[in-house]
């Protein structure tokens, strides 16, 4: 494998200002195919940032929802037999159409199910894998690092984003590496998978899928930020954080993004 | 046809104070077989007006559940398979009992699956049909307007709510126009859900169909306007929109009234 | 049936901040199987007081999931094919892992289906047990009250938790009686569902099933009681309350605990 050029993106804040603000004057449509938890919030936070979510699990239609979206989000959470059956659909769907998609393999370390389902999913070629630490190493086989995050990305011809205190966003070529965030944003369901489909938002209208990714972790986690000030516990940040994405600007962005 | 009532209702505002009242006094049962998105908000909004929702897709159960409620809502929005198949008994139980019921056909335009869904399940005599302008003409094959909107009410023998800037009721006989609102309803998920849920609240208490549908468009918009000067962005606006629902009263409603 | 010990546990305060202490320290795994409109609610209320919830119903991978947390939630609010499949399978892994669970028989008097699919639940040992008065006349054939309430917990060998203006709690030998918590409690959903989940936290950290129930009551009760002055309607409310138990201390328990 190459070295992976780690040259500091300086321009990341306004290269995701930019993303943001073609998202809300083009608005997208993204397809999500969620968990039950998170599906609520997760449409929340993508009208806020300017996308149109569609939600509809049902196999008989998904296909037809599929291939006039900007994107695809599948995420794991909750397994149920329908939803598994609407992620392959969608999936092929998705590579038929070349509508781009992101895969959040939420908890494939806790069942080897998930893990085997995941590992037939990213073989249908997402654009890119949201994930933490723990479903990273349950995916590879090896550690979340600096080192086995490219190798990874480039094994599989796709980009990496896993979240942690500090992000790394790889396509095996580039790296990036984000510290921004706040602790309360583990205290409220679905924030993970509400990233992921600012992720998928991104790519409607990015192609270069290493700037979709780290804008979308950038712009999530800066807002983040905001909403921790603003809030007196997790009910308070769950609100603060949607009020916040929908006024992110340039200016919030460049004061605050920790970005190498 | 003969040419609608033109006459502008002056009293909605009272007529929905007194609704609301009603209401808040009699805690009517409404069920909802809604998508699994706009779930929680619904029955939110509807505990908020006072109303006791409950929300079982179960196919072996919802019929008994239907019987002893004073109103429905069928909602189309995420159309899986336990979900259709109890639509299907949801809407039959509710002709047998007398139950008024209401239609939300969410993106017929997007889907002929649900668009033919949508048209058996109004073959089965839904009292009002909540929608948007695209599902209007998905359905009745005509732009939506003045004209247009009473000729199908009164084709189809019940009454049309179509929500836009300016909102129109009509059940082909007589004419409402609302042109309260504020744009934040469409940064939210649910929004239109949830006001097709007051809808059919409005019905578990009032027998005038087209009072019942004014009623409702106009004490959720005058929520949402109110709600919105309270409100930072649609994360708080989700939030005072229920705060503003439980405290509505006469005088809101006449102060604000946008209504010929 | 032996007089149930009635004497007035003046620590409760006490011991339930304390194990809002050990749950905050030690992070235990909850496993809900909850209704489709309370996921998202519970999920927050559990990460509120330190819980890592997971709530996938796929009957797959449900055990899986099951025997490796601290406790299960089993709640029939919408008890849809798979959830009902699901709910069976957990009991039956909760049962042979030790994990103590809790029975949430949401509307049981509104269906037979319920009633009796929670018989066949209650015969797989629950620990506790938690409902309002209509469920408990439902499943016990009698109206709940101070001797009916520990008869029926001696007779099936578990402990009840009857919430209610003045929540009951027992086993059949003790009794606790809580006169916490706000009428607003009762205009937003999912709450006694997402006390149900609490009860079931506690049992993680807390092997005294009476203890951990009565805690659970006072905790979220008070947290309401908190909530609830912060609040101007029930949309607030829900925010305040997770910002309430997130923050809930010893201080306000022994303030406000009105516990005989």
């Amino acid at each position: 494998m190459r070295a992976p050029d780690q040259a500091p993106p300086h321009d990341l804040p306004d290269i995701t200002a930019d993303l943001l603000t073609r998202l809300r004057k083009q608005r997208p449509r993204v397809h999500c195919l969620t968990n039950a938890v998170a599906q609520h919030f997760t449409a929340n936070v993508l009208l806020a940032i300017g996308v149109t979510p569609s939600m509809t699990i049902a196999p008989g239609e998904v296909s037809l929802f599929v291939r006039s979206v900007g994107a695809l989000l599948i995420n794991l959470g909750t397994l149920d037999g329908e939803r598994r059956t609407a992620m392959d659909l969608a999936a092929d769907t998705a590579a038929n159409a070349e509508v781009p998609w992101v895969l959040d393999p939420v908890k494939v370390d806790r069942s080897d199910i998930r893990a085997s389902f995941a590992r037939s999913l990213i073989a249908k070629k997402p654009a890119a894998i949201r994930l933490n630490g723990d479903e990273f190493a349950a995916l590879s086989g090896a550690q979340a690092g600096r080192d086995t995050i490219p190798a990874y990305a480039q094994r599989q011809s796709l980009t990496i984003a896993m979240t942690a205190e500090t992000d790394v966003v790889s396509d095996g070529s580039h790296i990036v590496e984000i510290r921004n965030g706040h602790p309360l944003m583990t205290q409220v369901t679905a924030m993970g998978c509400a990233e992921s489909a600012v992720l998928a938002a991104c790519l409607a209208v990015e192609k270069n899928t290493v700037q979709a990714a780290a804008a979308a972790l950038l712009a999530f986690n800066v807002a983040g930020e905001i909403a921790a000030e603003r809030a007196r516990g997790p009910g308070s940040f769950a609100v603060e954080i949607l009020d916040a994405l929908y006024s992110l600007d340039a200016a919030a962005l460049r004061q605050r993004a920790k970005v190498t």
